[in-house]
């Protein structure tokens, strides 16, 4: 009798979930077509009907018949087998998470945000942060308000960076960072003093868009990735789009002066797309779909990136085709050229353009400030002056101006506060990952062969095909034998920049 | 008190519409990517997602309160305001044709269709009309038992006509295509007997299809088509697709040994477009939203495409842009010699490669087996027969095989039966509407100025910003001044034919 309750309940819960599942689907759509395609005006019929869709998809959540089925089947959670069990898990947090939110305060804060994200942008122009603090602080203070609604108990910061990484808190980024500051910043620093601008010709030569495409679809053959399943297209930000590993969908940008954009753009983003692609479709429908959480879809692209596409071998193998498309600028260019070209490190004002080695410094500085600011130690007053000095401690530069500064980023305007840390922690991952992979594969010679298929199929075995089945921590662990640890990231580092710079 | 009850119902009627409208939008926009850029892999997850949401809006659309309101304020049509008169009115009537199918019986036929589908595309590709003609049979059986529910006392077949063409019967039909027959006929026939194979080289020389891009690019300019409000894409099958006069997409296609193919696609579809796009925005969300009819609508693509793009005059103007993109195909060519290789005349097998001349004899023999279908005067037995015995009449050919003949279509297996009459209709609305143009415009100033803006301000007056709010009969009579003439087409074709043929 039990049995047929509880399976009842399941069915239930799978034919609203289908719902549910069916409107993100849509809402997926929506964002890819307006992203790549859609006609500047679209925006006024697209805003209304997603208006509708938007109420439509909050009734069936917070549904009765929903909660009812959730809960009862979190009471027998124990009796459910694996799947179903982290299912139900998943439900009954995202649950949790919204039911103790008042409706009105719920709405306040989606209004707040759509119209922070508009107040930010002309900040962002205008160069005035004065114009977007009074948002940001509102923003702030909800997040906290419903981080403590959601765990009383917990430290509302650890709640959101749950949110983003399921089971990091500040104590484990806090270890994180301070290996980094220690380990990290005095070598960054070492390396920065050398200097570098022999390959700055190339790096702002003049490549024709068209023919740059042609060699991101190139990369795209190279990697592997599949066109049956898939598609790369244009945006003016890069992203990867998926509504189940049969249709997984990633874009690039053509910059006319800095070709090294769109290659390393369409790169990371493939890494990000194999990863989707790569996931069983057992899970499509359910909520165990897509890649477990940002830091390890983070590891993925970073580890096509730059442990693939910055290496030596790559440019070893590759190079000759894109000297075909452009033998104009690459005269007499040879892969050592190319490998420190894109290799290249030095210290710069804004995140999504910086370096390999310098990039975790511009996150630890994210993290830094999000935990003061959630914390009350600091108030939106102090960001800039704060931004400014944590930019001369870690890279010894100092921004101009607030838009080069605290403004640069979208993330805090959308109310995303917890997820910058999982930008080094995946980069952080990645390096543990590729010393593990090691031992299974030989990565130089795989990739001089140009059979990345290999790699992905190791990928795929030990960490992809699982979709969000496992947690993060799990998969960190059956892949690698033990937890995670920043040292492989800072041995990774420090082997390939000491070759580089200092040798 | 009334009053309030009135503007309750139509407050919830508003309400429930905006909800099926939404979801109009949704299916509008996966039917946009899957047929353009979706990877072939994305069916499975698409069609799941499409099951749940068509079930969603099938409750939607037969709900309770939503035939009540219906209903209710369909009991008081008379003291509606025009607009919402017309609303209810389609809504009663859509309403109508729903609720007296048995849903099992709905059920089997969306079944069948989908089926049928499949049938039909490998019965073309195999010349096997015999494998077809049991799906075609029942498709029929189940059309003419739907038109039954709805008007028991009427000919089943004028109302399948009526659904694709709002007031047209088989009266009115037979009357067109008798005078096509009569007067049409034979003067194809002469025309035909001169044959012409000058421009044979031009029609089938390879054009590059990046070029051919460039030149549709080129013509979507011409024609004046706003791109902050929609865009030109390329699909196996050329369409126009629009979710609001503010987002109007088309697509053309690109045959290397065809150049004429996407050139006439794009103006056709450019017709389409210009028509959405100058439709008023008032009617977003509502029922008279689009174009108003089939026949309508393919008047203005048939309009832009033949009496625009087909004529001496946009030749004269646009044929160096065609010669500058293509010098080495186009040597010595003049607008003249342009002029009539784009309206070269010859009887052919496949409809949608017919020209504008004998295009409409296409439709007619079309027409003549349905009416025949759906009488019950022939069986699926007897089509191939038919077909080819009526090809031979007006065109005085016949096909080789069924794949050239009766499978040529998707329409049928599609459940669309009385939707292509409205081609031939539209075509022949188009003519009577550029004489009636001709009173207030000189067409021809106005294409060799370049200035199709007048020409689109004049359609977008008399036509296209009214929407669906007024039926295609008030709309012919009202830009005309009379009602639907067929003789303004056959002036039409015997005017330009005879230039060109026969002086």
């Amino acid at each position: 009798m039990d049995e047929v309750i509880k399976l009842n309940m399941e069915t239930k819960f799978r034919e609203m979930l289908n719902k549910i599942q069916a409107y993100n689907y849509v809402f997926a759509l929506i964002g890819w077509d307006s992203n790549t395609e859609a006609p500047r005006n679209s925006f006024k019929r697209r805003a209304e009907v997603m208006g509708i869709l938007s109420k439509e998809l909050f009734a069936l959540q917070t549904a009765k018949e929903y909660k009812d089925v959730i809960i009862g089947l979190y009471e027998k959670i124990d009796t459910l087998d694996d799947n179903l069990k982290r299912e139900i898990k998943k439900a009954k947090k995202d649950l949790d998470k919204v039911v103790n939110i008042p409706e009105e305060e719920y709405v306040e804060y989606t209004k707040l945000i759509q119209m922070s994200q508009l107040v930010w942008e002309d900040a962002k122009k205008n160069n005035d942060y004065a114009s977007f603090k009074e948002n940001l602080k509102q923003i702030i203070e909800f997040n906290k308000k419903f981080a403590l609604y959601y765990a009383p108990e917990k430290n509302p910061y650890d709640t959101m960076l749950d949110d983003y990484e399921e089971g990091m808190t500040t104590k484990e980024y806090d270890e994180f960072f301070n290996k980094l500051k220690k380990d990290l910043v005095p070598f960054v620093k070492e390396i920065l003093s050398h200097g570098n601008s022999d390959y700055d010709k190339l790096i702002n030569d003049y490549f024709d868009p068209k023919k740059q495409q042609e060699f991101c679809d190139y990369l795209t053959d190279v990697l592997k990735f599949d066109r049956n399943s898939g598609l790369m297209k244009k945006s003016v930000h890069p992203f990867t789009w998926n509504t189940s590993p049969e249709d997984v969908r990633f874009t690039t940008r053509y910059l006319e002066n800095y070709v090294f954009s769109s290659i390393f753009a369409a790169i990371h983003e493939l890494g990000h797309a194999t990863y989707e692609q790569q996931i069983s479709t057992e899970w499509d429908g359910t909520l165990l779909h897509g890649g477990t959480s940002m830091g390890i879809h983070e590891s993925q692209s970073r580890f096509y990136e730059n442990i693939v596409g910055r290496s030596l071998a790559f440019w070893e193998t590759h190079l000759d085709k894109f000297k075909s498309l452009f033998p104009d600028q690459t005269k007499g260019l040879t892969p050592m050229d190319m490998y420190k070209a894109v290799n290249k490190a030095e210290a710069s004002m804004i995140r999504v353009e910086a370096d390999e080695l310098t990039y975790s410094l511009h996150i630890m500085l994210r993290y830094d400030i999000e935990r003061k600011m959630v914390s009350g130690e600091v108030t939106v007053d102090d960001l800039p002056e704060l931004w400014n000095s944590l930019m001369e401690e870690y890279l010894g530069i100092k921004p101009k101006n607030d838009s080069e500064g605290v403004l640069q980023d979208v993330h805090w305007s959308g109310g995303m506060i917890g997820y910058f840390p999982t930008y080094a922690l995946g980069t952080a991952y990645s390096a543990q990952i590729y010393y593990a992979m090691l031992k299974d594969l030989n990565l130089e010679e795989i990739i001089k062969a140009n059979q990345i298929e290999k790699v992905n199929k190791w990928l795929k075995e030990k960490i992809h095909k699982y979709g969000s089945s496992k947690t993060p921590k799990e998969l960190m662990l059956e892949v690698t034998g033990e937890d995670f640890d920043a040292k492989y990231y800072i041995k990774y580092l420090k082997d390939k920049y000491t070759n580089i710079y200092l040798k």
